[in-house]
């Protein structure tokens, strides 16, 4: 099998599964019992604490850790959006953002918040003057994603958040998808708050973090016994919390060579395709998450490429990583208006650490063999 | 060590471990993508909500897995007050539940709900009778417990799910203690809305479930990809899913034998503290998960023992289970009024099926030495 579809999720490694082991095996105290016995949960929370927040330059008392990135997406527009509970105010973000934003977005927009979609570029990029045209009154959280999950474009956090300063607006960013690829430093990004989650980096399913700026005012979004310090209740996940600061120190320790990797391979196999012949556009912006590609095969149709790659063994996707039986033309897609010859056969090919020159030779030939019948 | 804190949390069951092994080694593929290597996730997770459905007595499109029970219980409560976006309602509760609900229903007095919260007697049980006196219009949501986690008191939920049907009204059950422990079936308990959380029947940290009775309106409390159709978005934990799902199906095919071994070691404990002439009273109610034990002994300063105890290499609890950082009488023990000299002196014992003989013989020798000081 050839996994391309690192967007979607990737394998746990053997490092992070060899750290979450004790916690699984031996160790199973309840962190926020009074005993001896739970004190080694304890430390092991409070390490892998320590190694998240370095990893984004962070301090350990900034992060909080939830069951995923949705979670953490859920949290920071939600809860702002309730510091306020009788008031109602602007939210702003991006036309191409997750579902786990725009579907929250939709949610407050039901319960009388408004939502502002700021539109974007051919590569999805938001541009920052339509932000700044965009802060008005009553704003009180723009959130615009780091990386896109289908496009993998890079967007310009730190100019986008330095506007929200300057209007005093609070600005979230969901780094999803490029925590563990790219580097994100909240001092450089200048964000108040950030999502990422672990198995996009290969951690763990079901857990992620969020940071929230000291000092930043925000609401509980699950309440209960007091754990992350009355800001995320709920007894760890300790082995996947354990599990997401060793893949996360994993990847921070290759994230060059990876990258350098990941590019050369992508860039192998845009030559291969343009070498064979095949008529395509590429949509991720120049700026994008090493070895992420979107691209649009004229006349073609992005499903049947995914369905036809699959009996050859090959996994990559069509849309959104993460709710990909739509099948109708994903909301990124229609935002960055692809032409329209090229719109229906749009696949998205995200390279990982783990593939090689055989298998994208492999990725090259089998789209060569579908366009070729 | 002894762990005779089996109510703050239990160890991964080997099996439910062996079980979640292919999910954190070698499969990790996204269930909501398109190829064919994400089929055995689906089927994983499918089979798991059967497994879990079947159970408690539910259909398995009501089963909705969350990151825990402090998650289901926020969810539950919640989203039942959100379906009216800007009508605020009342929510009936009682004064002994688990601080998921208890600081939710202090979220959701501060942004205008009203919460009533029933009192109980002397071992934790809220009447029917004050229920029905509750019940006045305006009341969205009822949500007791079904087992005490201080006391192990189980509450008796049928008649008090008949009481809010009688009134038209949704109820709730936080079944964190109970499942795993005590036949649970969602249609003989009458109930709308149940919560769950697997570290509590040997399954891992981390996940539970909200079961959601078929026409239950309900809105989603995580937006996003829209997994858990639409109501609980975020990438599935399938290790997580799965781990719950075999440890629930390993306890429920023990279930009675653990009782009854839990409950005589429990009786034994009681009778070696009372031939040693210890002064103490019993809390938990007659009808209690087995091996569950709160005990108050006279003139003494629970967090005293648990101290001197975890010295001995036991393991016990003082308040509640999953916030026992608090140190001042819980509000579980001030709700049901044990006598004042007796009140500083309580301890939660909780057995569970890995205890023996001989570590009742140490716990209560234990006890007996430090009273004997």
């Amino acid at each position: 099998m050839i996994y391309a579809d690192h967007a979607a999720t990737t394998r746990l490694s053997p490092k992070a599964l060899e750290a979450m082991r004790p916690w699984l095996e031996e160790e199973y105290a309840n962190p926020s019992t009074l005993y001896s016995f739970s004190r080694n949960a304890r430390r092991a929370v409070s390490e892998a604490r320590e190694k998240i927040a370095s990893a984004i330059g962070a301090n350990a008392d900034e992060i909080y850790f939830t069951s995923g990135g949705t979670e953490a997406d859920n949290w920071a527009l939600k809860s702002i959006a309730f510091r306020q509970p009788n008031q109602r105010g602007r939210i702003i973000t991006s036309a191409v953002e997750h579902h786990a934003i725009l579907n929250t977005c939709a949610f407050l927009e039901r319960i009388g918040f408004e939502v502002t979609y700021l539109p974007v570029d051919r590569h999805g990029i938001v541009s920052c003057k339509d932000l700044a045209d965009a802060l008005i009154k009553g704003t009180v959280l723009v959130s615009v994603m780091t990386a896109n999950n289908e496009l993998g474009t890079i967007e310009p956090i730190a100019e986008l958040a330095e506007a929200a300063r300057q209007y005093n607006v609070l600005f979230h960013t969901d780094a999803v998808q490029a925590v563990g690829h790219i580097p994100v430093n909240v001092e450089k990004l200048g964000v108040d708050l950030l999502s990422a989650s672990a198995h996009k980096f290969n951690g763990p399913k079901g857990i992620g973090f969020l940071y929230i700026r000291k000092g930043t005012a925000i609401e509980a979004f699950i309440h209960g016994g007091g754990q992350e310090k009355g800001m995320r209740s709920g007894t760890e996940n300790i082995a996947g919390i354990v599990g997401m600061a060793a893949a996360l120190e994993e990847h921070l320790e290759t994230m060059i060579e990876d990258a350098v990797q990941c590019e050369r391979l992508r860039a192998k196999l845009i030559d291969l395709l343009r070498k064979a012949g095949l008529d395509f556009v590429i949509n991720s912006g120049e700026s994008h998450i090493p070895g992420s590609l979107s691209i649009s095969f004229r006349g073609a149709e992005g499903e049947m490429l995914l369905h036809r790659l699959d009996l050859m063994g090959i996994a990559i996707a069509v849309g959104s990583a993460c709710n990909a039986k739509e099948t109708k033309l994903s909301h990124v897609i229609q935002a960055i208006q692809i032409p329209e010859e090229y719109r229906n056969g749009t696949v998205r090919i995200t390279l990982g650490a783990d593939n090689d020159d055989r298998q994208i030779e492999e990725i090259a030939s089998g789209l060569n063999r579908i366009f070729a019948r």
